[in-house]
């Protein structure tokens, strides 16, 4: 059983305000909601259909079909929907390769450039203030627990990047090949928003300008997607280290 | 002016049985339409709301606004909608690197690996019968063009694997480093589907398995999409070559 002031709650979460307010967010799902509840993030609560599921959790509130399907983002509900909370923004060490993001805005590029950070060991994601909400339900969805392994922080990213005594790559159209570039192990690679790639402010802060080149000699092909050059990119940087 | 008659054939084609029996295929937008007319893509019709897109073409035919809101496949349709014929499958040269899709479902991956195709140079891609069909309305937007310079071939993959003098590239979650695999010039990079990868009739011709590895200890992270792995794996073949 679920209360109407539960599901008021539990539906705002799907807005940035909301979960700013509240501190929580909503993770769908056994396998994601797993992941979570084996890492660092704190339960608040936890929704299920099946009494099975999470049987030996003293949070877990068993609720009906239909009460899942009014709580819940996805299209297909998929059995239970726990509230974590959201972590505080964590203390970026300068060691390793980090992963900058200039207003990346959505959401389906982000969480792929969670998992690949995962994938590729980068633990750290520093996000500039108008990239979108790690903390987004399609995000959450999209990561499948990669959120546990990475953390991502919230940041003015002109200050950090002034700050900071690490060399700054960025991926431009018109940077340097980088394949012919030496990539250090210690670092900052950013990536730009969608439409306008990395903004004026932040050209200027970069110590590198970086680019996969294109092959052939005609030469109309689309720009890679974020996602995807950030996935090149990280390779590069990380094959030297297998 | 379009006919009811037309309306009923444009919008048939979304289905695939239809664009096999008609030979057409709809591309949608300025600048879609404009790549396939650049290219070796024979037109068969052309309708726009401006008398000023394609002015000098002389199959463009001027509809409404919604005339075209009938006939278009996109949530916001774009001036213009074209057919064009679908090309006849081209003959596979032994040469070069060439993809090779064992039943790709996703249209979304589809496009991904064409246009990525594209960005590296492979201008082959062979596809099982069973992978998507390149002519999808959602594959044709999400090329962008790329179609125009990639020859994509539908085949029984079994028999052109069976049959091929290139030694066979696989991605498999359990295959050899790539990064310390000697990747050649001439051979055929096959990946699997979605959920099942590579599948036990095609595993059985791959001469190498081959693996982008996971970094970091814990060994949870999911497996990449593989439109993702494409780009990599691509990355890896070509980037001895710039």
């Amino acid at each position: 059983m679920i209360s109407k002031r539960q599901i008021k709650i539990i539906t705002s979460l799907h807005q940035k305000k909301y979960r700013k307010s509240t501190g929580l967010f909503v993770a769908e799902g056994k396998k994601v909601i797993q992941e979570f509840l084996n890492s660092k993030f704190e339960l608040d609560s936890l929704f299920s259909v099946d009494a099975n599921l999470f049987a030996n959790n003293s949070k877990v509130t068993l609720i009906s079909e239909a009460e899942l399907k009014k709580i819940s983002f996805l299209k297909t509900p998929n059995k239970a929907l726990a509230l974590f909370k959201i972590a505080e923004n964590a203390v970026v060490n300068a060691e390793g390769l980090i992963v900058a993001l200039d207003d990346v805005r959505d959401p389906g590029n982000l969480g792929t450039i969670i998992r690949l950070c995962d994938w590729f060991g980068v633990t750290q994601l520093v996000c500039s203030e108008a990239t979108v909400d790690c903390y987004n339900p399609k995000v959450i969805q999209a990561t499948m627990g990669s959120l546990t392994r990475v953390n991502v922080v919230y940041a003015n990213l002109e200050n950090y990047l002034s700050e900071t005594k690490l060399p700054v790559f960025g991926a431009f159209m018109d940077g340097k090949n980088v394949y012919k570039t030496n990539l250090p192990k210690d670092g900052i690679l950013v990536m730009g928003n969608e439409a306008n790639g990395v903004s004026e402010k932040i050209s200027t802060l970069i110590t590198e300008k970086i680019a996969i080149p294109r092959f052939g000699e005609i030469q109309q092909t689309e720009s890679l997607n974020v996602a995807m050059a950030t996935g090149i990119l990280l390779n590069e940087f990380k094959r030297s280290e297998f």
